[in-house]
């Protein structure tokens, strides 16, 4: 098991970079949602490349098709199948990656994982693309998350340690055939306090989980995160008061999460997106049929940067972490 | 659910700080493994209290009790049972949480999540002492991983802020009523390559879905982490050789995971603990009886700081993550 | 993974016929639910054994010690675990069972699964007497189910194949040292339609998953069950019609289950029981360690049958997938 | 959750008989297989409608597409997803079944559970067009097997009652716009013993949960199953001896599986199968919108008989089951 998410409501995301399709199955939506498509895909645009001269220039138009759970844009309880199909590749680009695995990417993990049998072009199911079938999910919980008043919205912290010129770091990766990474910030407002379970289930936990299955993700820290290491209880501990009948703390630097429960203050994380592994520069590699010691440099197009577009994908593995965890909650009601 | 783990080897976690016991259920255990009992109890009494002047008085002698799954003190393929019962309880300190929530607890969230049914009595199954069934069920995974050629070791990285006193930094929030926490760095090394899965289930995805079931622990990075958003591609990427006829690459920056899966380097990864939210000073709350604001000084026995003794906790989660992932990896070969 | 059952309440059940307890635990069970346990109490004497001179003579006195979960009687939310000590073991009994399995139990392909380290003494993991945690556990189910407005109620249909002299059936095996199975019929009342997913986690997929975890049990039919698959389609279908405001049906060939779903008519199904396999007739068997052929007697006390013993078991087993599915159910709304 | 099955190999199957189509997504393969893509065609013919003149004339030609999953025909380790279109569909032949449901049918439960905005056409995701997808995964799991030297083979033992004419069974039923079902006996050859897992993991638990996905289905029994019930444990009990140096028992009343786990003999199951729900006579049945009773004949071509096409379904949802279990007990040795 792997490419599958949830306990309420689960997702099982299938594909490969250059395989005839990528897609999602999603099984235990309620019925009776009515999907707003057009902003389903407005979401995924957001996640598309080609939107800037910072993203690659490689356009996809990544329009899902639903085969399944749908009557009339409305979902009928019946598990929801969505495909987008993989038209513009250009596959030959990756012949090497067979026998040189890149540095940073997970061609050589996936190589011993699959004994040589694993889809190497574009990097397979390990491909950054396989976060367009999870926007897919995402993007559904996120619409549905709206109508329960919970609204999740990441941006960009920093990029390449800036905060200023986040672009300028950028071009200037470009340039000079390299990359760089950054911070994302996510936010979950409306979130009423009692959702997460104790232990494992935690929206700590779970969203954590969801989030590292964004290619690059290497941090996750909550609230003040690893800041509150360095403070003393007094300064982090956020205190109790009323707000006319609401409780609230005064602070948030348990970013909204206490026990893995919320508090009803806004879930507040930080994501860290190490700089885009393919870069131009020439490279130490391997070669397994030569047993020996190469030099590669990374053909093809990519993108200097990928923070702009994880921001969407953070949203969305957040969207179904909190979605799944509220069915958990409303289930016991 | 909620205090449940594991895919293969499942651990059901018990217990509220005060009930007759706490313990846990592993379901999974292969037969045939001999349990070193005096060994697992050298790695439990590393998170007792009261080992040292830095931690609380309470001791509690957390010995636990196997109920079933062995035989001769072999697993027989049973489920194995433990239990550790509590004896050393105060509840009487703890009578005002039912009414006013401490800063930085559970006890609000979980007061909104059981309706008033939660047990308070000590932070109840929120309470750090529910961390030592964690241990009985990581000290056993600790000891298969070592027959497998894999140790875990985690250690202190800093302690309110500092590198070079940590202890200092204790002793002085000790005196001043007050609390620090830390960061924990752990290491897992002889890992094979090729360990963890795709997505959702990738050794970062589930070394983090169980570290946070360690209350206070706020983050987790893994590699350079954090850092690895400010590096360009060129800096952090790790590019691979050959060492004699095994691979490996010449930095770590990627902590030992490409993809989810297990590259061959250690495993590295640090966890941000949260300073002990009980204090002696203090602080605003709220009273639910009285519906407004009151203050609040959390009395009976507490830790200035929990990190050393949440340094075999650490452990226990990543051991049981890591075990749990190659049980799923041998069953397809 | 084995002994755990259920996906919104999940129970772990552990512990071995003459392991020092067995127990289970129970995780997701809402809080806020008074259990009645001298309820409990008499549900779980009704599989005692001792009760009737038709069972076995070893008295047990199944007394749940409950370590957690509960706060004054009331469920908290943590999961709650429940023990039984097994007291009046004579394991000596069972030395043979090492070396030569006995016909019709679980022995030789224990044996074989784990190795040699199985646990041999009165059928280990294996036997009935596991079904005590199945009945706490499942005690617990039906008295929430009761508080729903659901009552599950099992009674012996056959034994020996008779339906007048069920019991003559039973004393006869006795006195000829042999044995007996028989027939138990469930139904569910009061569950309202749409209960069960579709598929896999219907009504009768998870009622049978939980009823085959009773030692003996061969088959189950719901409904008409065999017998539907002789009738034709005018006879076994049954005609909706309104009842009132009530939709009903005049039949109720498909025992209340349609597409795995409930219909709101009683819930019915029936359950095959084999003979006890331990009985003092000699039999043939092998020798492990001869690597020959043997005779074997089973000494020691056994039913010469176990049908009114599995009654309760039954109940139990169909209490907890109802429970569970309801739960399931509960949360789309 | 409910169209997911499996804890090794997770399939999740989706559609409903008139979505644009219906298909499978298999997680967990192990990387490597061949497979053999005009053997599992020829496997999902077997449960073709329009084979011969006992079955519905509406020919679907159900070849899947591969979307993902495989390179150059073999598995690659990521998520296979496979997917037929829904071609030939006559919808407006259900449009009476939105406000009529149909008797024996999932119409009125579904109509319950999803509140009126499940999808009618053909029954939905309740068709029994739904176990094409599951016939896909099944007939690859039946490859695998055979590579492990397991067959697995489902044969009708009786339709309309009758075991020596059964086609002129449903021939008579045909003539008379009526239905009859039947029983099916189903074998798997080649485990080896000490598969399976206790309680709720057992081949029997598994088999079951498996095959109640079939529609119609509404009784499963092992070995001698129901008729066990009414031996003695002297005639039940099947007796160990030596076959050279292999095990093996004297009969096989046990089907192959004691407490759960395989005996190395053949497991042998029965399966009921209730008579088509679809029939031209005319039954009652009730208006939701006139809130009153009223007649319906179901129109459109249907099958006066499913068994033969239950056949392959049956092996493949037992494949599925044995396979899963089979890789759970590989990942303990």
């Amino acid at each position: 098991m792997a490419s599958i998410f949830g306990k309420n409501v689960k997702i099982s995301i299938f594909g490969q970079s250059h395989s005839a399709a990528i897609g999602v199955v999603i099984d235990g939506l309620p019925a009776g949602i009515k999907l707003d498509q057009e902003k389903l895909q407005s979401f995924l645009d957001r996640r598309a490349p080609g939107q800037s001269r910072y993203t690659t220039a490689r356009k996809e138009g990544d329009r899902p098709e639903f085969l399944s759970g749908l009557v009339d844009g409305t979902t009928c309880g019946a598990p929801l199948a969505a495909v987008i199909r993989n038209t513009n590749t250009r596959s030959s680009d990756y012949d090497n990656i067979r026998d040189v695995p890149r540095p940073g990417h997970a061609d050589y993990t996936a190589h011993i994982k699959y004994g040589g049998f694993e889809d190497v072009s574009g990097g397979g199911h390990f491909s950054g693309r396989l976060t367009a079938p999870l926007c897919v999910a995402g993007g559904i919980a996120l619409q549905i998350l709206e109508q329960k008043g919970v609204s999740v919205s990441a941006s960009i912290l920093e990029i390449g340690g800036s905060r200023e010129d986040p672009f300028g770091k950028i071009e200037e990766a470009r340039r000079e055939g390299d990359s760089v990474g950054g911070v994302i910030q996510c936010t979950a407002e409306g979130l009423p306090p009692g959702i997460g379970e104790p232990m494992f289930d935690g929206l700590e936990n779970r969203i954590a989980q969801a989030v590292f299955a964004i290619p690059a993700v290497k941090g996750i820290e909550f609230g003040r995160g690893f800041e509150a290491a360095r403070l003393r209880g007094s300064e982090n501990n956020d205190q109790f008061c009323y707000d006319g009948e609401r409780v609230r703390t005064r602070t948030n630097n348990h970013g909204g999460i206490l026990g893995g429960i919320s508090s009803g203050m806004p879930v507040v994380f930080r994501v860290a997106i190490k700089p885009t592994p393919s870069i131009s520069i020439e490279q130490d590699s391997i070669s397994y049929s030569r047993e020996e010691n190469v030099r590669i440099a990374v053909r093809g197009r990519h993108d200097p940067c990928i923070v702009p577009r994880a921001v969407p994908c953070v949203e969305a593995a957040c969207a179904l972490a909190i979605y799944d965890l509220m069915l958990e909650g409303e289930k016991k009601q």
